[in-house]
Formats: C-alpha cells, sequence, structure tokens
C-alpha cells in the first residue's frame, strides 16, 4: 500500500524528560496545529450555541462533526454538492470526522461518554436502533426518519470523503465495557479488517486531501491492546486514535492507554476519541496523547457550568444561588468577552432566566478555557513544568 | 417644573420637502444615535440569542429592556448593586427602559402585538395575572412566583432611575382596542395623571442622567389622541411615544398617528412604542416618527424568518425545504458574517437539526438588516428619495 499523506506532517518538536508528554506540529492541508491540543465537537455542523468567529475569538485551532449525524441530516451528497464541511460551516481550519461507528454502537446519544467510561451496566449492545452487525458492517434505523440504513468500512470512507473534513478515523465497533473477552476479542479482530477494507477504499480515492487514523481496541484487556495497537501501527494509517470501552475507573484508564500507547506508531499523532476533562487531559498528555476530543465544554454550558481553573470537580455551576450578586467575571485569564465582560450574576440571571445568550457566554468560556489550558501546557512541556502547571489547574 | 435635561438634545438635521420625514441627531449621556433609528428588545437584559458584540457586528446604535421583565428576575435593586443595566448587560450605547405597563395590562407575552393592532377579539382586560387597577397603580401577580406586585407611577420611575437605561418612558394604561371610548377616555386621562406623576417622581431624583418620555394614549379616538398629544407638548418631557391600541387595520393605524403627531410637541424625538415591521417603519418615517421598537426581528429568527428587501411579506422562512440545496447567502448587502458567510441551504439544515446556531445567524441577519434598512432611509431622506427606497424594500 502506497499510502503517503504528502499534505500531511506530525513533526514532534520537543520530548518531555519526565514524562511520555510530547509538542508537534500537525499540519493538514487546513492549516498546521500544535499539540497537545483540544478538538471542539460541532457534531451537526455546529458548534452548540457558537459561531465559528466565536469559536476563533476563543482561539480555538480545530473541531470536529460527526458522521452518523449528518449522514442522516443534511446528507453526506448535499454536503459534498454544497462545498464539502468546511464551505457549509463555514470553518476554515482544521476539521476531523469520526467513522460513525461510536453512534451506531453506543446505547443512545446520553449514554455514550458512561459506556466509554464503562460506566453502564447493561449488558451487550443495547442500542435499540441497531438491527444488526455482520462481518459486512452494520444495519441500524435512523433517529431522523426511522429508515434502516447499512454502514460499512467502505461506506463511511465514502461518506466521510464527501464530507471533506482533514482528518479521518477508520470505521471500527465500540466494544461496550459489558461483554466478555472472548467478545471484545473477536470485535477487535473484526474492527482490524474493517481498518484494512477502510484503507483499501481510502486509498481508491485518495487525492491527497485527507488524512485517516487507524483505531485502536481490545477494550480493558492489556493482550488485546497490545495487538490492536501494533495492528495499527503495522498499516499505512496517518495517525493513531485510542477507541472503545476505557474501563471503569481512572485507574483502569489510564491501564489500559499504558497497555496502548508502547505499541503505537512512535512518530504519528495520537488521538484519544470522546475524552476530554481537564484531569483527563492532564494524564494523558503524560502518557502522549496528543489530541482530545469531547463534547462536554458546550455540554457542560448548556446545564450551567463554566470550567473554572482550580476548583473541585473543574467546574462552577451558574445556577447556584451563591452567585445571584457575584460581580465577578468568569476569569479574565482568558482573553475573550465571555470570560471577562460578563459579571456571574448576570450569566445566573440569564440561566435563570431561559435566556440563549447564557449559554453561549458559558460555551464561549469553556471553550476560551480549554484553548488556554493547552496553550499552558504546551509551555509547560517546553520548560519542564507540567507537574507544576497540574497543580495550578487541579485540586485533589 | 424645572426639567432640562442638560445631557440630552434631539436636533432636527433636515426635513423632507414631501412628507413628515426628517433627520435628526438623538444625543443620550452614551452616545448619539442618527435618527431614523430601529431601537432592537433585550427584554430580559438580553437580546435573545446575540451578545452584545454581536449586536454591535450588525452596527446597532440602540436597545431596550423591559422594566416589567426586570422588576420580577432579577429586580432593581440586584441590577442597581451591579452597577446598573447598561453595566450588567454589557452595553455601553444607548439604552432605553419602558414602565411596565404594557406587559401588565396586556393579555400575555404572546398576544400583545396583536392587542396593540387591535386584533384580539377579547373584550377588556384578560390578562389572568392582572388583578386590579385603581387611580394608584395597578396590583398583578408575578409570572415567576406567584407574588402580588403593585405597579405605580412612582415605584415605575424609581425602578427605573435603578435600572439607569438613558431613555424612560412614563407609566401608563395600555388600553386594549375592544374596550368602548368611554373607557378609552377614561383611561386616558387617568395615565395622564400618571403621567403627572411620573415626572414629579422623576424630578425628585434626577441627575441629569436619563430622559422622560411621555405616552400618547387615547385608542383609536382622533379626538382623544389630540388631547393626549397636546398634553404630552405641554408637560416637560424630554420625548414623545406614541402608544395603546392602534387601530385594527394599516389604514386605522395610520389615522391614529395622523390625529396625534400634529399635536405633538414638534421639537421633541417621537418613539412609536411596539411598531417595526419594514413597512410601518416606512409609513411612519414619512409621517414624522424618529425612533420604532419591535421585537420581531429576533422572533422572527426563532421561527425560522428572514427579513429580505424587496420580498412578498418582507420575510423568507428557512425551514422551508426549497432552500435546502441554496447555495446562496442570506444577503451580501449586510456587512455581517450572519448574512455573507453562510448558504441558505446551511441554515435550513440548522433550523432543521434544531441547532441554536441557525436563530443565532438569522437573529443577527434580521438585526443587520433592519440597521442597514435605517441606514438607507437616512441616506434617502436627505436626498429626498425616500419614495424610491420603499420601492425597493417593498412589494405590493
Amino acid at each position: 500500500m502506497t499510502l503517503t499523506y504528502p499534505n500531511f506532517a506530525f513533526d514532534i518538536t520537543h520530548r518531555d524528560q519526565k514524562s511520555g508528554a510530547r509538542l508537534g506540529l500537525l499540519k493538514t492541508p487546513h492549516g498546521t496545529i500544535e499539540t497537545p491540543n483540544y478538538i471542539f465537537c460541532g457534531t451537526k455542523a455546529a458548534i452548540k450555541a457558537l459561531s465559528p468567529a466565536q469559536m476563533i475569538e476563543a482561539q480555538t485551532d480545530i473541531i470536529l462533526s460527526n458522521t452518523y449525524h449528518l449522514m442522516l441530516q443534511p446528507g453526506a451528497d448535499l454536503i459534498e454538492k454544497m462545498g464539502g464541511l468546511h464551505k457549509f460551516m463555514n470553518w476554515n481550519g482544521p476539521l476531523l470526522t469520526d467513522s460513525g461507528g461510536f453512534q451506531v454502537f453506543s446505547l443512545g446519544e446520553g449514554a455514550m461518554a458512561n459506556e466509554i467510561k464503562g460506566k453502564n451496566h447493561g449488558k451487550g449492545h443495547e442500542n435499540k436502533n441497531l438491527i444488526s452487525i455482520t462481518e459486512e458492517g452494520c444495519v441500524f434505523r435512523s433517529y431522523v426518519d426511522g429508515r434502516k440504513i447499512k454502514l460499512t468500512p467502505e461506506s463511511s470512507m465514502e461518506i466521510q470523503r464527501k464530507l471533506g473534513a482533514d482528518l479521518l478515523m477508520q470505521f471500527d465497533e465500540c466494544t461496550p465495557y459489558h461483554v466478555d473477552k472472548d467478545y471484545t476479542a473477536r470485535s477487535m479482530e473484526m474492527s482490524m479488517r474493517w481498518g484494512d477494507r477502510c484503507l483499501a477504499q481510502f486509498e481508491r480515492h485518495d487525492n491527497g486531501a485527507q488524512g485517516l487514523y487507524g483505531i485502536i481496541q481490545g477494550g480493558v484487556h492489556a493482550d488485546l491492546r497490545r495487538i490492536s495497537a501494533e495492528y495499527t501501527a503495522d498499516r499505512p494509517f496517518f495517525g493513531t486514535a485510542l477507541g472503545g470501552c476505557l474501563g471503569g475507573s481512572d485507574e483502569e484508564m489510564e491501564t489500559v492507554v499504558a497497555a496502548s500507547l508502547p505499541y503505537a506508531h512512535a512518530e504519528r499523532p495520537v488521538h484519544f476519541l470522546g475524552i476530554g476533562q481537564i484531569k483527563d487531559v492532564f494524564r494523558f498528555v503524560h502518557m502522549g496523547v496528543d489530541t482530545f476530543d469531547c463534547v462536554i465544554p458546550t455540554r457542560l454550558a448548556r446545564h450551567g457550568s463554566a470550567f473554572m481553573q482550580g476548583v473541585p470537580g473543574e467546574t462552577i455551576n451558574l445556577k447556584n444561588a451563591k452567585y445571584r450578586e457575584d460581580n465577578t467575571p468568569l476569569d479574565e485569564r482568558n482573553a475573550v468577552s465571555a470570560s471577562c465582560n460578563y459579571s456571574k450574576a448576570y450569566i445566573h440571571h440569564l440561566l435563570k432566566a431561559g435566556e440563549i445568550l447564557g449559554m453561549q457566554i458559558l460555551a464561549q468560556h469553556n471553550v476560551a478555557t480549554i484553548n488556554r489550558l493547552m496553550r499552558e501546557i504546551r509551555t509547560a512541556i517546553r520548560s519542564g513544568t507540567l507537574d507544576k502547571l497540574e497543580k495550578e489547574w487541579r485540586t485533589h
């Protein structure tokens, strides 16, 4: 296979002496980003409550959108016809799409994060819209209009090609937590075969505009994770992603990553799918993860919460009555209007009054806070002060 | 009475030769605006779905907020404590508050516009939260927590003083359409006595920071409108507002204005309360109205509609399937991202997907469109081409 990704590059420019942390430059046709970095979720071709201009004000480098949602509405053909996802959503920076598999296999939107983190106590696949999983791919029912839809490694690649993001993900089965090791092993092996089919399909249409990530599966089993990681390293993927079930506790998640990364390709960017609390970012930057994504910056905003440096639980909830007369801004260290120009009392009022602006302010603050976190992390890696920075951000 | 409004001015700089249209400069402590102009509604101390920065991008000069909503939540005392409404909502330009009366007397939020325009077929006051109207003032039940609240001319002035807007409205009874002339006359006379009490209360605390408008009532009756207009002209109000029931048709509304404005003070700014479709703006600018306000720019956005120059009904609805593959932007004549950088197909997608960004884009587009309308109207008055401009904007 001859995939060379001529318009992409990942240069590791600095390695931390005390940990696996590293600085990198991830080059795409829509610009180069510094890593470690954070990829914000624009699930349905839009960041919840924020315009691209507001994302840029918050110093955002890269965003993602979800293949599953877009293939159902408005459809990949329409987006291709409209000039591709960058143009469609007015985002000219680097852009990633996932494969669609995660949402198909997850237990419904609200339960996804619990599933990744092993907090779902059901057994096996319980997504009521999932009809079948076979070697060919999977069949599910559209949440938009109920029609049956087949998604295969080949069709996921085709859809992602039409969407036109810079960074793509292979199609994989996102194995749940509460299945036995045999199921997880068989599933992982199928995801590896699916990965090969993705590479073959990708190569058929490759014009240099996109870079494909392989995904490490294997559940919470160290031996399986190693096999899957070595598989991705042996194939001509551009990058490596950590996927699937990551265990039931922080420690288990760390074990899974420790069992995976040493066997991943050492020179490729590593993306952690769906993970992105502040504590996670610190832990996994230490272990060599280069990019993160998670819905929480904007989801927290919709629940009235703001990321805050150095507070227990990483967030404060502005709905709390104690902010009713708090005339201080959210955080003037973020050079963005949302964090500097409104009092907590005002945001409290907006949330109580049901004003969309409240959510918008919190969303921009949360994005700006995470972007500042990532900038400070990069600076700290360069100066060897990552542990000190972690102490400033986290309370234990 | 010695009210002189030293920090306020209204200079009429040009008068149209063919109509009552005029250009003016309305000076307030937070800046001078050119008139005719449009005052956008930030009902609960926030423009629906838009930040102050987005309002400024859309070239907005002046906004308003509603005393009724703010007195109930978060309360005028809190806003005063937080430094006043300008600081609270991060709006540093001219700002107007109404008296609270309109919402108290209206039949509930959805029915207000119908009531002004005489389209409500109920009889008398049917607001289920309104408990009593007496000479002293009115008593109503808070929609927030059910407590009984009294609002009087004096308390309305006190609340508006604490809120700290530049332009204030006297407290008046907003008489419904379907009451007889006797009721309307008695109501108007009471509003005149209330106006005197407002002036007295205003003067007690006047520090030059605020300017008070008197309101012309009198329902659809020309003789009453004249009496009310002459009343406002005889009192030391800074400006004149057109309020109350304006009739059941466009013609009736025009008759009401024609019966009022000749008797209003000729040198004071005239504000039209709650009126602001494009056709209304043209008709009443012709008759000498200087400022308008209406919720429709942002309300239309929430319903998926965009103001559009020269289309029947003034708007298009982006939910319509015909926009599914329409790759054109809303209107590149508006120099704002919302109007230029997104295709109708994308906005259609956002609305179908329930993304807040769709509403935000439409709200900013609608505000920008109305602001462009007002700029073009001012230019046309200067060059004597108002009729030509109206033909470009309106289809009949």
